[in-house]
């Protein structure tokens, strides 16, 4: 069963010109068979497969869809761009524009470098925190996704253990377990990075305990380590400023993308004054880093970040959605675990140790037309309503009336079964 | 001495919010004082700086320009594609075709990857090679650059020692001293990665000998290493092929970037079937990697690269270029040293060891409003014209006058002076 003959016909093309007829966080492989792998129309809060069917999409872009799919606005300023200039030789004044407008908003930031791919910006975050400090060390939290580059990848085939070194981990919000990686590290310990709350993959999300935020920048203040807020999947989702900012805590670094083109490809890292001189001696750069045309997509998602109610609407959405679901779960005798932000949900079936459940609600929920995830957190765009949330929530009553009547049939993916107990 | 007064305020802003007030290759820090930093419009071979300068543009956008800014066909292709769909959840068939079309054009090639920075691609590659090979060991090239990663990058401050381990180099085109690198790495060696003509920077470029070239692909065959042609800057520009199979050399894999989107954001991993099972194995990804609009670039590209005399074009706007800066130069005593290929011209002033020259020339061609490059080759784009290159052989004949009438007061650039030897 795939979602249609289009879709089929792509894949089979696809498995001869592609390796695994798709790479990256965009493969099915990892998710029910009938999801679309193609596709070929977006609009608002609406995607459409290859074989026509439109789908409310609460992937949103995994994360890049924060005002709606073509928004007209960001969009008319991107097309306004590229009529006159992209890529050249050199960058464009909206460079300038950009650091400026972004640097007053994110509190803790003094100047910003542009790049990318999000895993431009943590990777150029340790380099200046290595640079900065002189130092090598740099600790993360256990399961934590700060990109695919061989020093964070999560699957490190053909990475040598070499590109490594340097780095260890500890347990996401457990004060304890930071404050043995920061001894062990010495006064060798040149970073610390962390995710603004838990939101790793397969796992319940965990929103961060202020003392574990505050206990880290304390011990960086100790050290001379550089703190650094991974904001690449929640920036500007749980803030208009750097998602740490309301615990009182302020990086030296914050890594930024996905939203703050509205889809259009930039990412960002900002830094504060202690860092400056480590972010001027490292060398960072990449042929498209300076285009205009996304550039032009930030400054104006930056704007309608300012001026409008987006991040209130979006958490309006999100509860609707919450509580919606326990309800509808309940009326089948299914209890959820819902973690997160409302406003980024990580949906999971309590109990459910190897997903088995999630992915047959997640099918079923595909072929009521609604785009839901089994294992990655969810989000929201702002051109989504109300009346969005309650096609879904109808769609989600059938569905979990789908997985009730089907529930000694259901076999976990094969795939996931290998893989549950870490990513 | 400053290109005007709107490009002098832009970098005072700039220095507050961008650290040094500009990075990366774009920086104008390794030029002459009165290059601009900041640009406004580009259309076809021609960039306007932020004071209404109009310069022809000999840089191409550091290659990415092939044939021509906001190239009407592409930017249609991209426009057309923007205003169904760009960044979504999943990918769109755009992938599929122009994987097709990409290997179908490229000997070697089976399968694609597509991605956003020539960088990605190059790690993509090495990485790929080591799962494939479940090996170690790299052999590149003194100076050749592959990207600013940290297993790459050329000024490596803030990466640890270990991020580079596995990786030895020798001595382009020569034989002798491939042997040896190749031999030190044992049974250890995963991949040899070669540029397809010797394109450093600081450094006179040179073609690849063709013994060397075999020899690679030999060493490779005989040991089981991957064979990698990064053909990222010098791709399309030499060759509707990839760069070697003009020697009957064929690669492994191949990197692609810069002009293959005409200045859009996509880069390449290109594999042949010795490499599939590694390239499915590792995990790649960034949040733009998929979006259709650059796709459509590329497709829109590769189709004027296979209906078009654009490489027969560039190669005789090189020629003409080369022979009339000989001839200029030597009217005014002065004797130059032009390597590599006609359309990607390394410019050297003869026994100009600190670039004094080189950089006085290139300062007086900016005031002639010709942009050339001191120390990096220069590329060509089909929308320039003979009669451009008559605008750049008048401009280059005052500069010659200019250089040499001011020769006992030129000194050299304070920070090239400490580079020279090396990058």
């Amino acid at each position: 069963m795939v979602s249609g003959p289009n879709d089929a016909q792509l894949r089979e093309r696809a498995k001869k010109v592609i390796p695994n007829g798709m790479y990256g966080h965009q493969s099915t492989r990892l998710l029910p068979a009938n999801f679309p792998q193609w596709f070929s129309r977006a609009e608002g809060a609406y995607l459409w497969d290859v074989d026509g069917n439109r789908y409310l999409d609460l992937m949103c872009g995994y994360g890049t869809n924060l005002f709606g799919y073509r928004d007209e606005r960001v969009d008319e300023a991107v097309a306004t761009q590229l009529a006159v200039a992209d890529n050249m030789t050199g960058p464009s004044p909206l460079m300038v524009d950009l650091a400026e407008q972004f640097v007053s908003m994110v509190s803790h930031a003094e100047w910003a470098m542009f790049c990318k791919n999000g895993t431009d910006a943590t990777t150029m975050a340790v380099t200046v925190a290595r640079a900065e400090t002189k130092r090598r060390h740099v600790i993360v939290a256990e399961y934590a996704y700060h990109g695919s580059a061989p020093w964070c990848t999560p699957i490190p085939a053909g990475v040598v253990p070499e590109q490594r070194a340097h780095i260890s981990s500890c347990v996401y919000n457990d004060v304890d377990s930071l404050d043995e990686a920061v001894a062990a590290a010495g006064d060798d310990l040149a970073a610390v990075v962390v995710a603004p709350f838990k939101h790793d993959a397969f796992q319940d999300q965990a929103l961060p305990d202020p003392d574990y935020a505050r206990r880290a920048r304390e011990l960086c203040d100790v050290s001379g380590a550089m703190l650094i807020v991974d904001d690449v999947r929640a920036g500007l989702r749980v803030s208009k400023d750097c998602s740490w900012e309301s615990l009182g805590v302020r990086p030296d670094m914050s890594t930024w993308g996905k939203t703050i083109g509205n889809g259009h490809p930039i990412s960002a890292l900002l830094g504060s004054e202690s860092c400056r001189r480590g972010a001027g001696d490292i060398y960072a750069t990449g042929s498209y880093w300076f285009s205009a045309g996304p550039m032009a997509a930030a400054l104006e998602t930056l704007r309608l970040v300012r001026e409008t109610d987006y991040l209130e609407h979006t958490v309006a959405l999100g509860k609707q959605l919450r509580i919606g679901l326990d309800d509808a779960a309940g009326r089948y005798g299914f209890s959820l675990h819902q973690s997160g932000p409302v406003q980024m949900p990580q949906i999971f079936f309590q109990g459910d140790d190897d997903f088995r459940l999630g992915f047959a609600w997640a099918e079923a929920m595909s072929a009521e037309r609604v785009y839901v995830h089994p294992w990655h957190n969810m989000f929201f765009c702002d051109a989504m309503t109300s009346e969005d949330i309650d096609f879904a929530l109808a769609a989600a009553d059938r569905a979990f009336g789908v997985v009730g009547g089907t529930l000694d049939s259901i076999e976990p993916h094969p795939v996931v079964k290998t893989l549950v107990g870490g990513t």
